[in-house]
């Protein structure tokens, strides 16, 4: 068996040391040793027939392209858009007996074009399109067939065929559809062009320099850019916005004389369904255009937004949009000339509409100045605030990009009241794949349970609508990435199965987390005969599934968020932020902690959530105990629904949280012999950190509780 | 009268914008418009002789140099050294009655060779000589003379003379002889010659830029440094040590392949009588000698730096010496190859010693990987721990450089116990002018009261023998400068006043902070026929006399020390340092606050002092309240000698403090057209940093104390 780093440099376009995440070669085996058809025209199901032949190229296989009539070759697997497929096979053909078929091993061309027909017609039979990006699969008569409505499908079911490996070449596999919930599955990368002199190459990066940009210039890897593009669309992602949504002056440039570069990324990225946006400074006209104003309402500046993206659309004709950060943490916005949101994202809304384009705005708008003696201002309140009275005044191709919780990807929140206040306007739903508050890719943490349980909420209780269909039935699903240029591109090489999992969730948000889990270790763990595979799954569970509560346990407490080291966000500084201007307080004194948002005596937040929500957070009885302290503020000795008082609860769960990552790294130790050694250097390392770390938040968290209320630990442990 | 901008102009060596600071051309004005004669030879002569053309020239007097005996011209002022005397002034002749000669206008030649005389025949009277750098200054018989057995010594009689103004040409002006009190008196400069990623081109620098070095590369500006040496040389520093103490990869090479930037130095700042030094890093013989070891009992490594040392010496005859930080905070040092401070000190001693120079050794040396958790390990402990035990083991040019305070350059500390505790070895007392933990020169502090209070103090109570005294026994006094390459200096105008201050009090520790203040005022702000000098003076005064002691009320109380934001050190954050591994922590919990160092139940660092100290810090009854907090965890009901309890004490003196600061910006405002428009305007915007800083000081920590302690204030004001 050949070893790790062969296997990488044989996968990747280019040889490199780069880690091949979910796409090791071994997970193109059960493609590549089979007899191939790909049917279809257009530049992304060239992509296929490229994939399709490497595999079989490396494994043994075949791979044809759009066989004639006369010509149908005996195959075991078809890839085909419906308007391509060999008449012969047209739906109106009744297949023979599949069971004369099924476990035939070398299939003959009559059973490809049965196997096809049937599909064809269970398809047909559906009555709807697949649409863009769907797919239909089966296995039947030895042959297992992908059909498209229209290429992207046909990659989307390539992939799946990755993914289900052997297993979409048993006995039979039932006729299934598949298509994205979310029509849009995008990163948002906070890389910088230049390096930033506090933020660096990447903003809220932990995983190295960007892939895309380095000092100033691209970066110019293509074989990179190109391995990333088909790692996202193997797990769904179709959008990439390429620049940091804080827009320096270098990266505000991007849009004009630098659009060359995105053009570049563009051409790299298209080949496999993803398409380009980019973020953009809302000063734009001013500081690109020489404009003495950026008022959206301004003639000129609508005019200079119109012929800035008619020249982008020249040069990227299937452009993404754009993407903007305004008026929120210092960048420029339609405040400064007295105008709203509304105002300024339908004016570049107006200059994308005409090319289809659209454009994200972020509803991160708050006030970074606040007083922390001010208790009646409420940094929780203010996208609502600022977002909801104007629902209905956006243009249809405005998505507003609201964070999932009010506050700022804390371990735990609340969804965002936003998501159940503006049922006129589409709203996408952003996460935040980079672990800037979990852990920065020194500590496991799998966050999937943790978006899973966002989007199973229902903003309107009982009614069965959750966020994940607001999301789907507006602008989808948005994270921020947490890839670099580290050879394991997450830094933390678990971390891979972040970025897996959110573009698996934008696909299909029912997905169980474990499930997805699943998929993610059977891909990247190549089988290997000396390992138990159920062993290692079993063992990664163990280390995985949970590791977001343990995450929890051990740092902020009943959801009152930050406690940070100021700045850079890792390691725990309790009053961090308790004096700051940032608006994230916990208020902690001798007698109780907790923010008091309730409307009865608090700031009101609790209001701004429809009901059921709107009681059951006001009320300490209902409030759940995980919600608890970002709702209410009360005595330590205030008697939790788990039965524990508040500071006991601290106390234990913050034991309890070092001495579940004590027992992560025990399992992981036991995985020695069973992944590759560089992989469990890294894990191994971080670890190590991620230790040392929860033992930092156990002791820093209890000592300050400790020594603030007086109140002892029950179980007579130490505290400082 | 000229607007001050044009008077800098023509006071420094290069047109610039840069502040004239205590040397405006105004200054020169008594001794530019008078009849001078300079009798001396050497290059500190011509110097001197250079300064007085250039005042005469400016304000109609004459300067001539060297007459003969035959030639001998009317003069009102001579500086001469003793061995350059015209023969007929030698102190053998009796000089005719006083009284006839005190009022003349014009002083005839006669009266010129009986002043000369009469003070040469005082000063031999002494029985003493003047010193390499003492002087001595009288006035009789209408001419104005100052001795000097040698040339420094007349440069700064020079000095003298801009000092006294007028008053030097008074009716008369008795003998007087002044002499250093400390041989050595140093700035050490934290610059670095590259930018620094976190800490700049100059570190814990609050006025901008190097003097010295730009991105990697000596500065260059010439006329910028000799106004410097020129402002130094005028306060009495003779000694500069040029490149930060942390030494980085480009500063290391100072010491060899970068020579030549240090000769430059050099050859700028010898005219003004300062000798240049240099930080060194102790691997240089690893770093820049490829030796495998900087092993200092090596014999390899013995001849690298006695070799490196000559090449110095060869190039900078007049070389001072090194300085060097040495296993303290992440530099290298003895500590590595197993050998202690005394070894490692003695090995650069011992290569220096041929050519007079000394190692400045520092005796900053602490764990700053300790344990918050750990009440026993007492960072304040270490200095002594470490260097006590090696006293008599260094060699006689090892001046070990011992910080003022056990911690890190407070507000308030206790005495250093190191400075009792070295008895065999020469020691230098390090203060810091520039503000770091002081207000970083936003603030209005003037620091000559705490160095004043810690220059009398009595390491050994009653003996009579002071901080000063030991320093001057020893190795002088040696501070960070706080200089950069801001207009005025300093950044904060009155912040120029602490560089003055330490230079004089360098050369005089019984001066009175007040006193010197004076003098700052008077040359600094020269006199405008407009300007009621008492009224400045007596308004500087109310700002600056007490600056140092409002600003410790608004921030840590009663001598507990930091709670300021970690890393860049400004502004409140009470629990910033509290559970980090830098060992500076307040122990502050609900009932009480303050660290236990006493021999009885704490660290034992009481135990460090002789008595009386060692027995008066003990005792909570005798412990002054400024430094309860240091020496004692109390609670916060404990009755301060004052009367207030620990927790009032708290309120009181943050709110005086947040008052007195508004007090100074009033009393800053009504000088507006009293100074020069530019340095009003600096001071006022600074001014009004620090009001609002001294808030956030003021109500965070009361805030953070109320908090935890549940008390309110007595006077029913509003605590968050």
């Amino acid at each position: 068996m050949r070893r790790h780093r062969d296997q990488v440099r044989m996968s990747t376009p280019d040889p490199t040391d780069v880690h091949p995440a979910w796409l090791p070669d071994e997970a193109w085996r059960a493609i590549g040793v089979r007899r191939i058809l790909v049917c279809g025209e257009g530049a992304l199901v060239d992509t296929v027939q490229a994939e399709v032949e490497r595999a079989a190229d490396r494994y043994g296989g075949t791979a044809r392209r759009n066989p004639t009539e006369a010509d149908l070759p005996p195959a075991d697997l078809v890839l085909a858009l419906t308007d391509a497929l060999p008449p012969d096979s047209s739906p109106a053909t009744e297949p023979g007996p599949p069971e004369t078929l099924t476990a035939t091993a070398t299939a003959t061309a009559t059973a490809v074009a049965t196997a096809i027909a049937q599909l064809g017609t269970a398809t047909a039979q559906l009555g709807e399109s697949l649409g863009v990006e769907g797919f239909a699969l089966a296995r039947h008569a030895g042959v297992t067939v992908v059909l498209a409505d229209a290429p992207a499908g046909l990659l989307y079911g390539l992939f799946e065929l990755v993914r289900l490996g052997e297993a979409a070449f048993g006995p039979t596999h039932p006729v299934r559809v598949h298509r994205p919930v979310m029509a849009r599955r995008m990163l948002d990368h906070w890389d910088n062009v230049d390096v930033h002199p506090v933020m660096g190459q990447v903003e809220r990066g932990y995983a190295g320099g960007s892939i895309f940009w380095q000092d100033g210039r691209p970066r110019g890897d293509v074989a990179r850019v190109t391995a990333y593009a088909r790692l996202l669309a193997a797990c769904g992602i179709n959008a990439v916005s390429v620049n940091n949504v804080n827009v320096h002056a270098i990266e505000a440039r991007l849009l004009t004389e630098r659009l060359d570069d995105v053009v570049d990324l563009a051409d790299l990225l298209r080949p496999y369904a993803i398409r380009v946006h980019l973020a953009v400074t809302f000063a734009a006209p001013v500081v690109l255009g020489g404009l003495p104003t950026a008022d959206p309402l301004d003639q000129a500046v609508r005019d200079w937004w119109a012929e800035t993206t008619a020249r982008v659309y020249a040069r990227i004709p299937d452009f993404g949009g754009y993407l903007v950060k305004a008026d929120s943490e210092g960048q420029p916005g339609p405040f400064s000339y007295g105008r709203d949101h509304a105002d300024g994202a339908n004016l570049l809304a107006e200059a994308l509409a005409p090319y289809g384009g659209v454009v994200h705005w972020r509803a991160f708008v708050y006030n970074h100045r606040q007083d922390w003696r001010d208790r009646s201002t409420d940094r929780a309140r203010a996208a609502y605030d600022h977002f909801a009275p104007l629902d209905g005044r956006f243009r249809d191709n405005v998505i507003v990009q609201v964070k999932h919780g009010p506050m700022d990807f804390q371990t735990r929140e609340p969804v965002s009241p936003v998501i159940a206040a503006m049922p006129g306007t589409r709203l996408a739903v952003e996460f935040q794949v980079t672990q800037e508050y979990t852990g920065q890719q020194r500590h496991v943490c799998y966050l999937a349970p943790w978006w899973s349980e966002i989007l199973r909420f229902a903003p309107w209780g009982d009614d069965g609508r959750t966020v994940a269909d607001v999301a789907a039935g507006g602008g989808g699903l948005v994270a921020v990435s947490n890839v670099g240029d580290d050879r394991f591109w997450t830094g933390h090489p678990l971390a891979q199965a972040n970025l897996y999992a959110f573009g698996r969730l934008c696909w299909n948000p029912r997905l169980r987390p474990q499930e997805v889990l699943d998929e993610w270790i059977d891909l990247t763990f190549a089988p290997d005969a000396r390992v138990d595979p159920e062993l290692l799954r079993r063992t990664l569970h163990e280390i995985m599934d949970d590791s977001w509560r343990t995450y929890e346990r051990y740092t902020a407490p009943l959801g009152v968020g930050f406690m940070v080291r100021p700045g850079h966000h890792y390691g725990p500084d309790v009053d961090g932020y308790e004096y700051t201007p940032w608006g994230t307080y916990h208020f902690a004194d001798r007698d109780g902690v907790g923010v008091d948002r309730t409307r009865a005596t608090g700031t009101g937040f609790t209001g701004q959530y429809p009901p059921p929500w709107s009681e059951l957070y006001e009320s300490i009885d209902t409030c759940p105990d995980e919600l608890l302290l970002f709702f209410h503020h009360v005595p330590y000795g205030h008697l939790l629904h788990s039965g524990s008082t508040v500071i006991q609860h601290i106390y234990d769960t913050h034991f309890e949280g070092v001495r579940e990552v004590e027992a992560m790294c025990r399992r992981w130790e036991w995985l020695a012999r069973l992944v590759d050694p560089a992989v469990h250097a890294r894990v191994t390392e971080r670890l190590a950190e991620q230790v040392r770390c929860a033992r930092e938040w156990c002791d820093q968290v209890n000592a300050y509780f400790h020594r603030k209320s007086g109140i002892p630990d029950a179980h007579g442990r130490a505290l400082h």
